[in-house]
């Protein structure tokens, strides 16, 4: 192994650590907050774009008490270069995230309303959110009067399908900052885990208002 | 006592402090989510199978703030055979799911959702939820196109005939994660302590999406 | 001051400082469900029944952030024995269930459901709660085959016309474990902290059932 | 720098230090509630009345995780004194309402029942609440036959034109303790920090009550 190689994985280390931390946080409040139950939900934050590294929680980890053993390095193709066990098994979801919006961390929750929202507008294919502050609380968007277009696709376990049909998604929605899976979850990203954790927390609290309102039997937006 | 049975009582002792630790966590999490208010509710774990031993909360504990002490260790009569005090007056019903399902841990909430369902489905005799990815956190479910048929049986204050009830719904339905007695609760169940909580977490968060649909005149499943 | 006068008063002393730290849990706790927020709600315990001394919390205190100096010590009258600051406004509705109860403690919190139900029902005078398991939690039930009629009084700022109010519907209701206040909230006891904290999240928990059944169009019993 | 103005320094940076301490807290209870997911509302407080001096949140801060360091000194135009980073986008609301109500502190909450009740009630102008006993946590209520006005306002980007609007409804309602912004959030204050807590408290309270109620098809009001 070169020096630089090796200055590479130490920094990258580092980095994994660091991130690590920052997922293992998300992970912990996530599931107090019921957003991440059972062993639902997963966590991804890029460690280096060239070659690709992520830092992913592993299959199956109960994500209100992750520890560092839980967090695994992965390349580009989903293959773990660090760390025991599977990676998740949405583990191409992140990666396909990751490229299409040179995201820097994808998160994924498992909410009450996220699900119940998935299922009531999948017949609409997207959930349209309009004329709240919250909304600038979403990278880019920096007034009220914003209409935010949440795709919803169609669930499935065949994670490449799957796969394809959420990169449909992004590209068609191109400025979308999350993406519901019907009777599942949201996936959403950020340049960074901060960023990204801003955008569940925001995503979130709009879903439960805008569920409020839909279940009361009002339109749900304005 | 010789040397073997002195062995066997020092190990199921040392089993019996990590099994307790882990049920007294489960109370915890439980209580502070509104799932175990009031004394309501009771955990076991199985210590040793043969002779089947459980580690089971007292009777009459508050079970966000369980100590050692309130973990008693019974055996398959229900007998007390170690710690003060009355083991739960579910015993009975432990046991049964013990030995139908071969359960390594049985975890027995009353939330909100879960009182409020069993009532508004009970003439229905069970309650099904399809569909939900989370579906998926039950043990051997692999899809969420999975139709969980979750039973409801009466109440009683009768722990012989409740038993007997508890034993009936779980033969009738051999592939049922859990069962509702009516306006009390939740019994589920695992092969260990984490893999029952799991369940519980799964089974409430699925209980409350098909609750407020329900409440809100939807029909609560796809 | 006599020997036995001293000796009864340090009695008191170190029964006021567990009997304080018991109240300040139980605010922390009702703060953090939002069952005391503002500065709502008060809390007592009898020190000794003869004379007749109270520990309450001081009038204006946040329940969240108790500490002993909000603890007072005050007799049969009122009258604030030991401490700084004036006791609850509530006093006389601690005092009159203190009597009416043969009470070792009595709680007061203001939660939503407590405070929609007790408006919603306020012409019918009474709540009626029955068939749940949890009932079962309430001192002296041993069965869900209960009725428990909670009394619905009118709310006042005259607290000598409030106590005899309530006066009049604890003797009417000599088998109830609470009393709502109309748009106010609820009043329980036990013959400790711990009961009384026990009936206090029975019927929380039961308010809440019954307040979802109810504004979904159900009749909230059976 | 003369020896009377250090001093003054001095004191305003220790009252700034303990200012800031109490914003923390309550922006970290304030987060855990739900009521400042995101990067969502801000907080300030009087340091100095002459010249007037407020400690502010910065902008963008995480209420859930703020330092001293998101902590900054404004002058009565806004202008940073101290710390580093921009103050909050609403620091003219903030300085309108110190200077409207005499105000100690002004603390600005987004939760999910003012979101709903600024848009359901928004053609009204306003949002009455009357006869409930929490309204007494409001500053100089002292009965709950007392009808809180609230006003609501629509939103803006121009936060000229918002602290205009915002002035307006101040100067409109005198005795209201606070103001809802459209699809946005609550903005409520008092003497002192602890006092504007209390009152945040008290109407996130009473607009969940109210809220229930109006989804339900009820009026909200008596």
């Amino acid at each position: 192994m070169s020096a630089k190689t090796t200055e590479q994985t130490n920094h990258s280390n580092a980095e994994h650590s660091v991130l690590g931390g920052l997922l293992i946080d998300a992970g912990q409040d996530f599931y107090q907050r019921g957003w991440m139950l059972g062993t639902s939900g997963n966590l991804s934050a890029v460690v280096s774009s060239d070659p690709l590294t992520l830092a992913i929680t592993a299959s199956g980890a109960a994500k209100g008490a992750l520890t560092p053993n839980h967090i695994l390095l992965i390349d580009g193709l989903g293959k773990v270069k660090q760390g025991e066990g599977r990676s998740s098994d949405e583990t191409r979801l992140h990666l396909a995230v990751v490229r299409n919006r040179e995201a820097g961390a994808v998160l994924h929750t498992h909410s009450v309303w996220s699900t119940l929202l998935s299922n009531d507008f999948a017949s609409k294919g997207s959930l349209l959110i309009e004329g709240f502050e919250m909304l600038k609380g979403l990278s880019g968007v920096s007034t009220h009067e914003h209409s935010e277009l949440v795709p919803i696709i169609e669930n499935s376990q065949d994670m490449e399908s799957l796969s394809v049909s959420l990169e449909e998604a992004l590209t068609k929605y191109p400025k979308a900052h999350g993406v519901l899976l019907r009777r599942h979850g949201l996936y959403t990203w950020g340049r960074d885990v901060a960023e990204a954790r801003r955008h569940v927390e925001i995503l979130e609290f709009l879903f439960e208002v805008t569920g409020r309102s839909h279940l009361a039997g009002a339109s749900g937006t304005p």
